[in-house]
């Protein structure tokens, strides 16, 4: 149940951006933390310098310079820091708007100067909690910029890679940048759906092993709950691609369009992995429905064949308790043995009978 | 029932436009005001104007003015009125008959003068009552007209913001409020399917907990429906807005084409919702099968242990009520005690079985 | 049962087509009428002439008129008539086939003298026997020929419309007749569609209230076949009135092209009205399956009720009826007393079990 | 069964083909004939020549002249006979492995010279058996090649037409006679639907009104297989046809045209209605489980009133069957009325109350 | 059960490729081998030199040769020598990265100097296990590579035809060898389709004739689980076949786009197979839920008709069963064969009643 219980908590649409005006930045989501942190990675071939604060300010001195600036700002409720670093970079009111705004679905859009894109970030934090994180990206000429609700993210990989002096990272411009960022994302889908996977066959191994207990449909139907969910991350996220590598935009290198060709192959793949995972879990309601119909069958069998043998021999115990004046039977002097011999055969008779139907 | 008997009501289309002279203005809606309410306000940058009135002509002599007149009319099935307004403000003859024919699906024309949007506003009423209105928008340079079927609506926070001096909406065009009228039915479209799935998770909470009724069937079967109805309200406005947004009318300014694009983003995302929560009622009705068969298979264990422990027994009490007039056991001093003895032998060993099979 | 051996009858194909030479013109429907009844309605702005005749060669005068002619005929088994027309029409051989030909599915065709198009009309008879007939629209220059199975239509909005020397009827030319024509038997498809949720609501209705009957399948069975036909009626149509609607016959007047949009409206209406109706239909099955699991678990409850209720009892008494020499029980004086006592504990033990369990 | 196990039979694809050398010449149906049969049949307007022979050479005089000449053979595995026809008649490599290739779906080629086209016959032979058979027909300039698998076909129409000096086919080129034989085909595939409805029909009453046997799951499911195996054989022509059709090859008269978009208009007919049928076979397991479960209803019924009516009086008798020393009732001098009259009340109680709920 | 388990442990993931660097490579699959094995197949119109060895260097000194190369590597986990072989062959980095990903889907790429193609090998082992293996082609002028997982092929056919100095192999350049592989992979499809088909008619049988065991469920979803896995192999080759045959590639002669097209044939006739062997799948688990259904069926009416029969009878003994002392019917002479009498019309009738219900 706990899981359950989970899910509807995160379902619930906070509607306090309904009614607003649009283009106003009013954070909707459930995750708010106290202080703003902002990350921020200046790098070069030559050199790196990493730098965690609590203000965008901090990372405004970065900009304009030759290197490539990666800042990074966990919280979307700080929506002052947010517009800060918006009017620094000259954002579209809109898309800070969409920043904060964590139903947005994934997108894209690109403007003269930048690239903006949105997406979801799915992982299971410390506890195994699914978790759909808001992430927004937004890369210019040596900048990438980006958005995400809390701390904890998948990046750590590409942290390491920027540290490598010698790597394709330190030798490319933003666009690459960007890409290495979604590219850990779209990885980080492999392991949900592993992870999903995982529950499948669980459940399909309860249901045929283990006793089935009452709750058996509702975990199925979280499992459709999730499957969905993750789908509706996902789906969008074809197009955002596919349009990010037919993109015309002058950030984006040649040879990252390669790459951008790589990530839209990996996202099909999950897209048809999801496909079967659904398939699967649709499956599991009629496992389910077949097992309780077997276990019904088992619970009949028993009664009947303990229906089926004593009710008979109830029977032939009553016709001898009969008071009637005259049963000559009741006079043989063996009559009760007979009688026994009677009942053990008709008896054996069933067990033959119920074993001949295999219920036995 | 109640609930199902009022989807009823309206789901009978009032047939009374078969047969009649296309072109003509007939109401077919079953909401029927007294008197047309008539809401007249007009705004530039510096002032803003506010009339109540009965009557379509008090807001004449706003026409060609340089400022902006939204007239608001609720009460289709005031067709002289309509008409007349039609007249003043040059409409096609379809046009008005689209605005009163309150079984329009969503659509889009554009003309010379002005864009006709045919929207469907969803809201549930102070009853809690799902309703869906019929709603048309005339929006041409100057002014905006808007067709309700009857008083109340979801356009208050427009109200708002058009008092409001410093936002947007003063220093637009009539594009813009156009755009601002729907956007607040798309938000409130949010509300409703918010309301969607808190009944579905309620649904699954009751045959999860609760002792399940017959009418069970019916519930689901009413929110099939009304989650059929709303498609049916939001899927036509995918197309609306794509051509909206697509239109080349000179009426749409460049910055409300950026709105828009938001606005289809906001659609899409509400399509994708009513998709899942489509599939989650549907899997609502398995899960009810299966819970029926495990109440079933429930009710079926308490047979089959109640006869298993008892039948057996009770043909062993049978045993020693005949008459045969020689029963060696019946002699025995202890006779009766041995059998009490056989007979809790029995009964544990047959307790023992149901246990062993988890049925107890 | 009736109805369903009525659609039975209609379904049959007759295949007396098969094998037949392409292009020969043999009545395959099942609608035969001794005489064919031709009708000719000759109207201009000024004047209205009505004939009823049998022979289609009384309405020959009327052509190369300035005036426009309707000729109406009913009885397609009189293939002669029709092929005499034909000629004098100078249509083409393929065409007759169709118009006989009443498994034709609906279509257009233009030509370079008239346009053709093939309609379903479904009604419901005086029986209220829901009959789809095959009519066919030939429309050209100053003339409009409709071919129907047989006596009784739609179209009778259409003949008072020409008699009304205001309407825009007498100020149009035979697109716009043709286009009344063909909207009249839409606005009848609603009455149809109408007439389909009535009974699934009434179906609903005796799922939820009444004592099913075991044929309950059939009758869904038979809905679902209704669906079907309808929608294999109605599809086809939305893509006859799209190219009605874009075809650039000089034939077609600009006006008519705004009334035929609008027509394409009503059918794109009606079609997703099908949807709904369909899962609807397919949703009852669902719910019969359910409602007879319900009646299973009812009927099992009442069994285990009474069976766990007098078991035991019976058991008890059962006890008492051996004849052991020595059962101290027997010879208390209260026992009898006593054991009343126990079995009434036991009873209401059991029955406070089931209340609890809310089987009582 | 003797259905399902000839299915079986066909199901099975030799797969002789395996492994080969593409263009290999191999034949891999299942029916094989001991010669092939040649029938060559050579017409022009004047004179209608017809031969039977075992030997394509025999046919080869004809070429070149002309008239028309149809050389229909029969017995695909006389592999080297329609080689060496091909040879004759210049065709592609690839085109005799498809004519061979039994397993080769409907497809349309058109080469410089000649059109080839691959459809299924589909038929019902004289023990109403089933038949798929690949037909594979070459067009060309004079002469049109039909290839069959076995003797048997659905061309009789075709061959009296021939023989009808006044018809349109004497008078036209080989195009209409390729056309004339897919149309005898496609009509028949008219019969075989009209033969499955039949089927639904039948196995709709069987599972209304009779006893329903064990192995109705496997009729519908052989229904299930044969619906599918029609539309796989029947849903590639839609765009075979189709290609003919829009097809600019030279041999193709503009008057074939118009009867190619009939042939199109039937095709799409047929689909439609398969479309429906299916839906109907996936509703008839629907239908089954809703006959078995009201069958199961009626069981437990039975049971349930004989158990519910005679275990209390069982325990009623049993209570008087008590030997305690003490019974007051026993002593009553109409004791065993009473307690009858009792039983009676109790009897009747129960049936009041099973009527009550509709189960008598 | 024991394929079920062999399936788990191949569907899950190694997600070793997880946050490692794009461009990387890194063999991910779970087939190693100690040594790679390099088969090496030089051939023109006059010779076939043939050597097999463990470094992909023993096939350098072919190349820029006028014959054509066929390397064939098995054992992707040996990246350096893929690596050697692939600068060797000037491949570009992210095609080797491809190579070794063995969880890469098939894909077409074209380059200026090959073609590169990902397929996926299925066929049965010798312990007819299911075998998806991950293979790679690259085809250049004058060379073809080919990647396989492990030893063991389909290719056997191919060699032989190297051999075969006549063929049309050795005549024609390395498009046509890279065509021929891929025609093997493919034609070994319709044997992993017929194994599917097998399959599901054995089940088909178990559920039919034997007694049905508590696992059926899951060999149907491991069955699904079999089809959706196919399917996800087979249908991006669509794509890639189609996109292969629509290329330019200069290396694609013209009578090998003929080949090609005859390959797309017979991956769309494979694609259409499994749709409905999977609609067949589909219909299996109905057909179990019948099975259990009417099983349970018989189960209730064995216990029907026993507890119908005897309980009345029982009922009938426990009546002169009773102690009343005056219970005339005991006096009488032949009472216990008056009694015997009417049980015996009891029985009998019970018999009748049960057989016109055809229930025996």
């Amino acid at each position: 149940m706990r899981v359950r219980r989970k899910y509807k908590k995160k379902q619930k649409v906070k509607n306090t951006s309904i009614n607003q005006i649009p283009g106003q930045v009013t954070y909707v989501g459930n995750k708010v933390t106290e202080n703003p942190t902002v990350e921020i990675i200046n790098f070069d071939k030559e050199k790196v310098n990493r730098e965690n604060s609590n203000q965008v300010a901090d990372a405004f001195h970065y900009k304009n310079k030759d290197s490539i600036t990666w800042i990074n700002i966990n919280g979307l409720n700080h929506t002052n820091e947010i517009e800060e670093l918006g009017k620094h970079y000259n954002l579209h009111p809109l898309i800070i708007e969409d920043i904060v705004n964590t139903q947005q679905r994934p997108k894209f859009d690109d403007f003269d100067d930048y690239i903006f894109v949105v997406v979801k970030m799915l992982y299971h934090d410390a506890q195994n909690e699914f978790i759909s994180e808001h992430l927004s990206i937004v890369a210019g000429e040596g900048f990438v910029l980006t958005f995400q609700e809390a701390d904890g993210d998948v990046f750590d990989g590409v942290r390491e890679r920027i540290n490598n002096a010698k790597g394709r990272m330190r030798n490319s411009g933003s666009d690459y940048l960007m890409y290495a960022l979604i590219d850990a994302i779209v990885d980080n889908y492999f392991i949900v759906i592993e992870n999903l996977s995982d529950k499948i066959e669980s459940l399909e191994d309860t249901l045929f092993t283990q006793a089935v207990e009452d709750d058996m449909t509702h975990e199925i139907q979280d499992l459709k709950r999730e499957v969905l969910r993750i789908r509706k991350a996902i789906y969008p996220l074809r197009e955002v691609i596919n349009r990010l590598e037919n993109s015309e935009h002058q950030l984006i290198d040649e040879k990252t369009h390669n790459y951008l060709r790589d990530l839209q192959d990996h996202i099909t793949q999950i897209s048809e992995n999801i496909e079967i995972y659904r398939e699967m879990i649709w499956g599991l309601m009629d496992m389910y429905m077949t097992t309780i119909s077997n276990k019904m069958n088992e619970v009949m069998k028993v009664l009947t064949i303990m229906a089926s043998i004593f009710i008979p021999l109830t029977f032939m115990a009553g016709i001898y308790g009969m008071n009637f004046e005259y049963i000559p039977e009741l006079q043989f002097k063996y009559g009760y043995f007979y009688l026994w011999g009677a009942m053990l055969i008709v008896f054996f008779l069933m067990i033959w009978y119920f074993r001949r139907k295999k219920w036995l």
